[in-house]
């Protein structure tokens, strides 16, 4: 008999679902209500948990000393791989795939926005102007550079072919394939690829070699007329290389969800550029009533396993 | 031998393949060296001319009293029709085909923005606000309701199902299937559709009787949360009436490309109207490089059946 907390604030429907797949077993819910990615629990609930499901904090998780699997809300499960952080005995499984429709959606409609001049159609509204702001840019035809080919960049890669894009993915291993990318390359080929990409959509994961790699003579190296996009992690642009770039008159615009720092302080000149398109981290995380159905779905299917002894989904130790 | 006039303003390689197509037949370039919808040009130039490819205006056409065919450069060719515009034995063709994809990706790039509350986070990265707006929505599993299933409602509609909405479809005569449209309806069923549908999306050519069909009471029938879009013709909808439902806070937004007056006034309240997003009638007409080029490969093809004597395509009358 095991007991599995389950923290994720899912409906009556996928709690049943959840008690099915528990049988014998004993499952507790902790439902704040509200749809938040991290519940503040009594670390005491977890003292005698063998699953936990949910995005516990890392301060509640030492109280869970008999913990064999953690199934992670998020995507990404660094910080619960650092070393110390939870038993290295413990299996740890993401959500991953739970969050490519909602970046993947946001990622596209910032790019369409921004070949469609919608923000500045935006400022001329609040300025109550009708004023033709010239010509408009079409994904037809168009070659689409696309950094991290996972479930975002494959959704939103995806996405582009159905509007008419040649779809280009980097990743580390680029004989591994992905749905929706035309054709795969590795890093070592991105820097000539820059050169000739309409669009450029950074949906990189965090890693420490990739800080900054979007830097200012990269941006440099883009063609004139170049869309920037960034959803991946924020450190990896070079914050003022990107604001210095559009300064200059370079790309036709770029749209950031993420940035270096964030919160991206009041007084910061990024947000004054005009061909910048700022969202406040906005594209993933709980914006998406389907997103936590698809972490839920996610849990059960592991769940199902775990309990069975199968392989699991998912799985990042 | 006949005598061609072409308008478009089009480049060498199509002037090439337009000469080739003419054969013995004269054939006059008229280039203004910009791209533009209607070129004014000595009416003169029409006396002898049996074919003109482009959008000459009324004024000039007068002097065309040899014309056989007219093909223009748009889509919809209302004006030329009316009475006593045309002489009425002139063949009038349409560039019908040409304009779906701008005018479809401009108003998805609208649904999506407004679903992604990107006019919101414009205005708050105006007032260097770093700050989340809340839930977003998501086209997947949706139904759109679409009114217009010609070239722009069929290709906006393919964009739809990519995202994974389901699209309904309402024309004149529903035996008539459309590309991208899961179910075709009447308009004596368009009441009833617009109680379930999650975005309603105007893209109807101007006719008569559908005036003010868009009303205060229809928005009001709409669900609380549906999204509505116009990038049909502007008198459709009762401006003033999606004016009130959004200060009564129905609908989570709405974007319009064409208005009822056009171009709107700058003392005009529906401005001000925070989730409304408004473009000046941006979405079609030369926006887009490939859109020209479109018209020229309809022009082309139809001065090749011309010329061999078979029907032509995109015929209105």
């Amino acid at each position: 008999m095991q007991k599995i907390v389950c923290l994720l604030e899912i409906n009556e429907e996928e709690k049943a679902a959840f008690r099915e797949a528990a049988g014998e077993n004993e499952i507790v819910f902790i439902n704040s209500g509200k749809r938040e990615f991290v519940s503040s629990v009594s670390g005491e609930l977890f003292a005698d948990a063998d699953v936990i499901i949910g995005q516990p904090k890392r301060s509640e998780l030492k109280y869970a000393k008999k913990l064999k699997w953690l199934q992670a809300r998020a995507s990404g499960v660094d910080n619960y791989l650092e070393p110390g952080k939870v038993g290295e005995d413990v299996i740890i499984t993401s959500a991953t795939g739970a969050y490519g429709v909602s970046v993947a959606e946001q990622v596209f409609a910032q790019m369409l926005g921004i070949m469609k001049r919608l923000p500045q159609y935006r400022d001329n509204q609040r300025a109550a102007l009708w004023r033709d702001q010239g010509d408009a840019l079409s994904p037809e035809g168009m070659n689409i550079l696309i950094f991290g080919t996972g479930d975002l960049g494959s959704t939103f890669a995806r996405y582009c072919k159905a509007f008419g894009a040649h779809t280009i993915g980097i990743r580390r291993d680029p004989s591994r394939p992905a749905d929706g990318i035309d054709e795969m390359h590795g890093m070592d080929e991105a820097d000539e690829l820059l050169k000739s990409a309409d669009v450029v959509c950074s949906l990189l994961p965090h890693s420490d070699d990739m800080i900054g790699y979007f830097s200012y003579e990269r941006f440099m190296s883009m063609k004139q007329n170049a869309v920037f996009l960034n959803a991946g992690r924020g450190p990896v642009v070079d914050t003022m290389g990107l604001y210095r770039a559009l300064e200059e008159g370079h790309l036709f615009g770029a749209g950031i969800d993420t940035v270096d720092p964030e919160p991206l302080p009041q007084e910061h000149p990024l947000w004054k550029q005009p061909r910048l398109s700022i969202t406040p981290h906005s594209a993933g995380g709980d914006h998406l009533d389907s997103t936590l159905s698809k972490v839920a779905a996610i849990a059960l299917e592991n769940l199902k396993h775990y309990l069975a002894g199968e392989p699991l989904i998912n799985r990042k130790r």
